[in-house]
């Protein structure tokens, strides 16, 4: 059973337009539409008790989905710092569009993630760049989102990132739009698609591009962070 | 002309046994040593107004070099944040020994940089690993140090590291000693020897690799790191 | 149901002193060795009609192993374009010891994958770099082979490898001695202990480390490799 | 002075309608347009005496720029194989579009190098996604070819690939369109756009990325491939 927990900053969702098109936020509109097999859901959020990741429930995550916008500086720094120690230990940790400035991003990122942007809607293409990804399993080799916020190049991403999708913009841009990184025993995948004014969470592709990257992000088993490990000798030093 | 600027946490030298063996400092016994034609060299300690690290000396600095060990908490985090965007932005940086637990290092790494040793001054002995690597001009295929505190693996870093040296102790231990990553439009070079009671700023080979580093890591130009980039599109969107 | 086919040489085991260490072969030797639930083995040696690999063979093998040392340059050139399609297209490929001069890993890796090397029967030690790698699992961070050839770094492989392993030796060596690759939809693992002489596969942990590797590097499923693709424009062109 | 040597095939400029844009072939149309102050430029084609590269030219040369497309099978193995050992000992080597299925490239990469195209003279947009890279200095951060050939993903290459540019083109597709390796001590660019029937080397950006990439791709110095190599012990060994 893979225990994922579904943090959103959910501050959108409290008004207009966005109110409308994810009543329930976006946690839950992602928990109702990605294929729950195996999988175990629970819901965290900016305002409850401890931002929603209390110590019990981060040690009780194997992979952590992250969508935030607009309050990126009101995740305490300790929480960030919590987060990261975790994903180095094992936790998957899936950033969803915007999250891509969080604090928990730029964190295991150590850049600065920005990009271009231009938000009026225009038709993304994404692209699978490498078939053979378990996160492409069943998901065309192109699939089309009608409206989309452009994230565009040049992205501020190490070069480490595997590439797995790329996104054609109609505007005229281009993105890795999909990318995976090791951090520790962690595994990261940025996904950019998911701006709050469209219907992008109940995208089937969509859907299943994150279905399967919670299976993938799921740690086998958990490797605690040591301190500088003290080491004796393995052969004798005259 | 590159300006490079060393900077010294300057603790152990203050008291026996190392203030014999670097009377005026780790930093000044590196840029004694090091070739400097074409680099204008200043000095910075941890104890020096502002941590050393005005924003008008960081501001005139192409290279940073980084030795620190026992006050890596005494560094502002704020400073360890404008080094790291001073790196984006394009200065080289150079971590030296026990730098790889400092803010800065972490900062750039994402990942926890921990690692194995040992002090009990056994013989460590480098291989270059790419020949053909700028920084390893000069400097034989392996050279040895008689005595080094050990540095073992499993070094936690990214995978994006080109390795440049590897280490053999004779307690048994290998360790990746030197390691360039970029990040933004910084140069980073982790190089792992240096503990403060040795002479290794004195050896030949090291110091070498230290004056060909700070060549290989001063930037062409920089480029200032911009927020999230609104664009207009470039194409006409229906 | 894994289609593993351990692909041998099988010269050295005709003579001493390797007949009476292996007496039926290296390729039995690992067979008996590893963990062989969920995996179906199948053999193929030089001397065996189509060098052991019919088109049928290799397209019914999920996992290759490959040791060879004295004949490499028998290996039929088609034969190894084949292996490299098969590779490309999913099969995952095992590459131990002398293996690194065969015209297949040269293939994969587009390198010269020279060495140094040192055959006295020295000890070496082998370190896990990366602990959550599944390759390691149930493998001591540290194993020593009492007898092994010495390979040093330099070594001429590509900076994409991952490295899972890297090993000690007495006499003073450093090298990457396990690392894995990508290549198209295939995953490629090195291993360098195996010299002919030692018992090398006998040793608990070197099987184990190759029971996990055949698991790790079979495909979910297979990607054929198409020629250059003409492709219908997705968007209207004026 | 940086001896470089551009291959062409020469092959469709010899009849139209190819003739009449590339008069003199695209090997010349690249060397007068080109930044050519510290470069010593000489030709070679397919058609010449022993394929243009004898012994003696391919070892007096710093960069060799490859352009192919209808006669890659028509390269003798033997000259392949020497312009790989020849890149891997330190001499860049610059791979224009229809070059990505040359042996040579294939050689090197160790993948398909496989692509899907299209050939309706659609427009390509670029766009820099390293902007601190010494290929893209002086080139505007997004420029335009009005009518080339879409090569889009999936593109056949390794991770290792450091991208420079990707692609964005009219009808829908996207493509890293300009990407760096290092081979042993020699650096390989690839670069997409160059159809025939376009005029693309008479385009200044076009022409700024060559002039660059002919400077970053020479090597400082030559590192001959030696075979594996027998070592001495470093240390005693009991």
């Amino acid at each position: 059973m893979i225990r994922l927990c579904i943090w959103n900053e959910f501050r959108h969702e409290l008004r207009e337009p966005v109110k409308s098109l994810y009543p329930e936020g976006i946690h839950r509109a992602i928990a109702d539409g990605i294929d729950c097999e195996g999988i175990d859901i629970r819901f965290a959020t900016l305002d409850d008790p401890e931002q929603g990741l209390s110590d019990e429930i981060l040690n009780n995550t194997d992979v952590l989905i992250w969508w935030a916008h607009l309050a990126h500086r009101e995740v305490a720094d300790s929480l960030a710092a919590k987060i990261r120690d975790r994903v180095l230990a094992g936790m998957g940790l899936i950033v969803l569009h915007s999250g891509h400035m969080s604090k928990i991003f730029q964190a295991v990122m150590g850049t600065s993630c920005t990009l271009r942007w231009r938000q009026i809607g225009e038709k993304e293409r994404l692209w699978t760049v490498d078939p053979s990804h378990p996160i492409v399993k069943g998901v065309p080799e192109t699939f089309t989102l009608e409206h989309e916020e452009m994230y565009g190049e040049p992205f501020g991403i190490p070069d480490d990132g595997k590439i797995v999708f790329m996104s054609w913009f109609a505007g005229g841009d281009v993105f890795r739009s999909g990318v995976t990184f090791q951090r520790g025993a962690g595994k990261v995948f940025y996904f950019a698609p998911g701006h709050e004014t469209f219907p992008t969470y109940y995208d089937r592709n969509v859907l299943k591009v994150i279905s399967n990257a919670v299976r993938w992000a799921a740690p086998a088993e958990y490797f605690p962070i040591e301190c500088r490990k003290w080491a004796e000798p393995e052969e004798k030093v005259q």
